[in-house]
């Protein structure tokens, strides 16, 4: 396993120059106008896998974008991870903002630039580079199967029913992820939590046509008031959520886990001006840290209704919409809470408004518990490579899939990343730095190491 | 003045042809593209008042669309009325909704279809057939001067300019205008009070980039929290208006307006079906026709912020935006609501949430005392051609150019309109009843006529 950091030192150009490639094909997943590149991205990743020593790899057809399934199996006896990741990016708009075109790759300053360096080109294909130093050096101390799709960025709708249909052949011990960020370079990082979604589109009506405010107002419900009304109900005072029952369920943080929380370094003013307001809030009685990592969350992500262009228009609408969602915490239920939001906000309206809902988009919360020999095999890991123990860190985000796989499959997931928080995935002049990219094909084989010798143990 | 129905009878196909030909030029004032016909519908006007016999008729030059003026002086020694109507009209689109093409017009059922039948073409053009009456007939109890404007239904931005200039020459004792409705043909009525209105542009700004609700919820303000909070706070729980002093500087309508009030047929089961709501509301302790003539109101006409698209995007969004207006009625004054309301609302927001405000339109109220002599005469006047006393209404709405000829020339108007609500305007299927338009052509000299007598009494 030591040699890895050789191999690279060897290979580094030719590396970068296959991820270069990589990352030219726009494969949007978005827009269908960028289908052909999608399939020309599943190829390109098919042949990599093959040649950089898979067994098999094929690009199985879905409903619409093509997932790559590939495999390394090496002993049915040893333990097998599944690698997951994801080939599709998101949209390069606006492109004015970049200053390279988004698919013609630069370097500078030791980083990559370009749409999906970083989310998730950069970091599925660091799997590929390790499988070929596993291939290379024939080492293998696991079976290997890998995952990729092309349709993450759009909620990976064919997904579950590939799942399903392939539940035998993606039998596996422990996911593994590198689809998120470290804390910095100097403090790496392994995500042990996420929360789970509920996405909640909202629509009230009131009058059956658009009114006039002069004529008719003050004499009809206005939806849009009614709305505020209802949506200014939904926290207390103290910012707490006031959805009968919601706080219930959770089940609390370790003093453990609180107390490595607050190893991870934290400026109230580097915050502060990084998401540019003159003051936080939240929840009363919590940090800024523990609001992010251990409570639950109401946000209220759209709302409009009535006129929205230039000038006055004395109207009274007829409808008015919004966009609810809530980032839920270990132990939570998504059907009692779905089930409580919609009968306690129902409730807050008056009988003369008609209140429609309809969720969106849900997943569960997902925790991989720190004494976990998954977890355990990536904290050693990531201290044999950065020479330091791994914050482990409870996010605020919701990665649907990992619930998927949980919910599908039954396995649990492990979220080594290597991003930063300022690669700027999903905006303008995305990039991932090279030293990222080379430090997780370097630890990538050490977890497979420590996964197995401790499974076996 | 008695041979004016005869006259009509007399002349009624030619009327009709020519207010058929007027309708036939789109001169749709919010549309540059139809500035060409806006013009051809000035020189149409400036040619019919010059055939019915005034002395001098002239397209006056404005900033964009120009204003047609004309007088016909018998006596400077006798009142004078000044004639207030538009000829521009409101875009017809939706077109699919239309049974015939809005500017192709058609009679059925005694009504003439098309864009600005009512508003305020049909309406303005009863007076130009008047005058021609009068020049026919050769009796002028008064002076006449018109005016007639082309940017009514884009806030006359060119009014209070030509007003100023014309200071002198548009000197008179009242201002005429028909752009109004009778309550039904059964029942005239006649508009003597205007609420006044102001109306303002909200932007709130929390963070200054949009934020990720997953990674940045429940740890700053939402500003769309924020907006619901404020809104929810403008209004108490009898659905007061709560700015501070709001209601200080009412002048209560008088026992003899609100037992006319009280005379004017309202069934509120016809009202809730014809607006379409299941329930009526409103400040407790009025009846909904007092609430539209007497009280006032405040209004959210617009919200909007976040993610309004299909789907879930899990934003936190940079700004939230309202539109909010307010009718005021007699006695309060637009500049202390304006500076009321803006320093109530500012402080209805948390110190981290920038509040940007700014008043769009504003407008006084207006009333015409219904013991005034222009009042009696109109009253009057109606009688005579009804054979019923109308009933004076106090609208919900606002008439801008009233209030700007009470600021500018300190004339009141007298608003006797012969329009039908069920009429369409601004809607698709505009309508106006040939009965309507006849009965607006015989009632307005009687208006000259009894002004004339009461004035000099």
């Amino acid at each position: 396993m030591e040699e890895v950091e050789n191999y690279i030192t060897t290979n580094q150009d030719r590396f970068i120059s296959e991820l270069i490639e990589f990352l030219k094909i726009p494969s949007v997943s978005s827009n269908d106008h960028y289908l052909e590149d999608s399939v020309k991205a599943a190829f390109f990743v098919k042949e990599q896998l093959l040649k950089a020593g898979a067994d098999i790899s094929e690009v199985r057809e879905t409903a619409k974008i093509p997932i790559v399934y590939a495999e390394k199996i090496v002993d049915i006896n040893l333990p097998t991870v599944l690698i997951y990741g994801h080939y599709d990016v998101q949209p390069a708009e606006p492109l004015h903002l970049w200053h390279n075109p988004p698919f013609e790759p630069i370097i500078k300053d030791n980083k990559i630039y370009a749409r999906g360096a970083c989310d998730d080109k950069g970091q599925m294909f660091m799997h590929i580079k390790s499988l070929e130093f596993l291939t290379q050096t024939n080492q293998f101390p696991c079976n290997l199967k890998f995952l990729f799709e092309g349709e993450e960025e759009i909620g990976s709708p064919s997904l579950e029913k590939y799942l399903v249909d392939h539940k035998e052949e993606l039998k596996a011990d422990i996911v593994l992820v590198s689809d998120t960020a470290l804390i910095n370079n100097d403090t790496p990082s392994l995500i042990y939590g996420l929360k789970g979604i509920i996405y909640f589109d909202i629509e009230l009506t009131g009058a059956k046509k658009e009114l006039h405010s002069g004529i008719h107002g003050g004499t009809v419900e206005n939806p849009l008031h009614v709305l505020c009304n209802m949506v200014s109900k939904l926290h207390d005072e103290n910012k707490q959520i006031t959805i009968p029952g919601f706080y219930a369920d959770i089940l609390e943080p370790s003093d453990l886990e609180k107390e490595m929380m607050n190893q991870i370094p934290f400026d109230l003013e580097e915050f502060k001006s990084l998401v540019g307001v003159k003051e936080i809030t939240g929840e009363a009685g919590y940090s800024t840290l523990e609001r992010i990592s251990f409570r639950p969350t109401l946000d209220v992500n759209g709302i409009w209704g009535g006129h929205n262009g230039q000038g006055a228009k004395t109207v009274i609408a007829s409808k008015a919409f919004a966009k609810i969602s809530m980032r839920l915490v270990n132990g939570q239920s998504i059907e009692k809470v779905i089930s409580s939001f919609e009968s306690y906000f129902r409730s807050l309206a008056p009988e003369t408004i008609d209140v429609q809902m309809n969720v969106l988009a849900s997943c569960e919360s997902a925790l991989t518990p720190i004494d976990s020999v998954a977890y355990k095999a990536a904290e050693k890991a990531m201290f044999h490579t950065f020479g330091k123990k791994p914050l482990p860190v409870r996010m605020g985000g919701s990665i649907p899939v990992i619930s998927l796989f949980e919910k599908v499959l039954g396995i649990n997931s492990v979220l080594m990343g290597f991003g930063l928080d300022s690669d700027n995935i999903h905006g303008p002049n995305e990039h991932y730095g090279i030293w990222n990219f080379f430090k997780g094909i370097e630890t990538i084989p050490f977890f497979y190491k420590y996964f197995v010798e401790l499974s076996l143990k």
